[in-house]
């Protein structure tokens, strides 16, 4: 049976909710070590262990800093359960910032892997998830970098999203190759030739686009996929406000809202990101998963379930195999002799 | 009376759409020389004048080489009408991409100005127009262009959308001050302090909250904010279809979306672009507007006005006046005698 590491501390309904979710997940036949405050737990169910860790760092302004500095916190704790062995993944209540420092620390970049990224699928009614990475993890990347997310994306939406060959672009200013910033035009570059061996890279995509039926993989630095990920979830809630105050406007409107309420309530439920289960360290040696700090315990259930599937999907070595077949790998630092007879390690890239 | 030179030839209903609209603007009192294959058109109101231009460079692929190698192409001549002064204002209905370079090398940089940027007014029903720079003109921007931007703005919006004291913010993916890129850090900690003189300054912003009522101009790099705009629209209109076809879901639901059709025939008018009348060319020594290639007469006849009233308002003047208080233009670069007595020009930033 798989066991999942959950941190409950950082939801923004507190940790009672986290250990709600948990035994709703429990339920399915899944194993849960959680770390929270248990004195803000009320029950939980069979299969669900808890683990008494009432220290936060779930607001800390530093959390790499925070991280470092406080063994004893429940992200922390639930992070070692993972590289230990005593659980196969870990899932976070929130915060981002403090789960991506815990699973970088503890359960460590994967070999060959330049940096670990946040994927995120976001709901597209009547179409699929689309994976949007990088969310947040890296402000700043090379070429190489991209190159791997590009890889990283597509292996994972394969093994857990179950498309067989997704369709992975680039997010720029404009479809052709030659749109971009000198980084990005690289990238395109690189994934058009060697680099894309194994990938379906459909080249350049533009925001008006990237919703539509044409890509499954969107693929930016973590500056811009952050912004983009907050400009849809901003756009699409504004939409629907405006739709409603719309349907205030005239008697007629009004009826007309109300009956449209329960399909509208019903788009709401399609695109919460609930239903996707959170976003996905990518690039790690084990599972992590980060929930969004407001999601319920519907949201907490459906990311260990998720979790789960990772395991048993092996979407850790499906990510290394397809890196490994494009040749996406970082290249181990050459051995170097120095004149002392010394053996020297040259810092890689 | 105030003369706009327009370029007819770009737009995807052709010329004629152009001038249905240039004879509407006539109407308000507006002398318009338009520049278009006036086998194209089949008549023009009162005020209009024709130049048979039937050379386009709408289409080219590399726009600033098609500016310089054709000077026969309507684009050029609108924009040397204005630089000579038979017109005070340059309309185009297309493309960004020749419109930009006829305007940047006819209508020239205005005096302190690095580099130009394109502003797009986003229309927010309820809230009043969002205007985003850079929406596509520099790709990169160093941080000196960025705060030059707040300030060209955050005059654009005083002058033109009639906003008394714009808040202009930074599009990034945090609100605190030590987020994003090194350059928006840069940018940042600058308006923060002597370079934000006179400016209304709210910091950073994520796209979450854009489009709310908390901000007035946001700023971002070329590369950027032209993802963020083409997201805007594409998310916004993702949304109303989504909406659509939640409406066939049942036969309440059918009922309902009639009742509401109207009312959201109302929204999507007051988010079409066209009532924001097209993107602003700032920074330059005269006016310049892109519309929309698709735009219909409309929304050339509001670009029109617009234009008027940019001259009218004097906003080329008012921006120089915001830049030189916050001791924001570009300095002259030194004059520099060199050792033979010649007198020598130092390259500047």
């Amino acid at each position: 049976m798989v066991t999942v590491a959950v941190d409950g501390n950082g939801a923004d309904l507190g940790p009672d909710e986290v250990a709600q979710g948990a035994s709703l997940a429990a339920q399915q036949g899944v194993h849960v070590l959680l770390f929270a405050d248990t004195s803000r737990i009320s029950s939980v169910g069979a299969g669900v262990e808890l683990v008494d860790s009432p220290v936060s760092i779930a607001k800390a302004r530093d959390p790499a800093y925070a991280v470092r500095s406080t063994p004893e916190a429940s992200i922390v704790q639930a992070a070692r359960a993972v590289a230990d062995g005593r659980a196969q993944a870990l899932v976070s209540g929130g915060s981002t910032g403090s789960a991506l420092a815990a699973g970088l620390f503890n359960l460590k970049r994967d070999r060959g892997i330049y940096r670990p990224a946040l994927a995120l699928p976001l709901p597209r009614p009547g179409v699929g998830p689309l994976l949007l990475l990088d969310v947040g993890a890296n402000v700043i990347c090379r070429p190489e970098h991209l190159v791997q997310f590009a890889h990283m994306g597509s292996a994972f939406a394969q093994a857990m999203l179950g498309i067989e060959s997704p369709r992975v672009a680039l997010l720029s200013n404009g479809e052709e190759p030659a749109k971009g910033t000198p980084e990005l035009k690289e990238v395109h570059e690189r994934l058009s030739g060697e680099g894309g061996a194994g990938l379906r890279f459909m080249g350049n995509i533009e925001g008006t686009h990237a919703l539509g039926d044409v890509v499954d993989v969107v693929v930016a630095d973590g500056f811009i996929g952050n912004i983009a990920l907050k400009l849809i979830e901003g756009v699409s809630s504004q939409t629907l406000h405006l739709l409603r105050d719309a349907a205030q406007r005239s008697l007629r409107a009004k009826v007309g809202g109300f009956l449209l309420k329960p399909s509208i309530q019903g788009l709401r439920e399609e695109i919460d990101p609930e239903v996707t289960g959170g976003a996905y360290m990518l690039g790690l040696r084990q599972i992590g998963i980060v929930c969004h700090g407001r999601f319920t315990r519907r949201g907490f259930a459906r990311a260990i379930d998720v979790a789960v599937r990772g395991v048993e999907e092996d979407v850790i070595g499906r990510t290394r195999a397809a890196l490994e077949e494009a040749g996406a790998l970082r290249r181990p630092a050459p051995q170097v002799v120095s004149p002392s007879g010394q053996e020297a390690r040259v810092v890689g890239p």
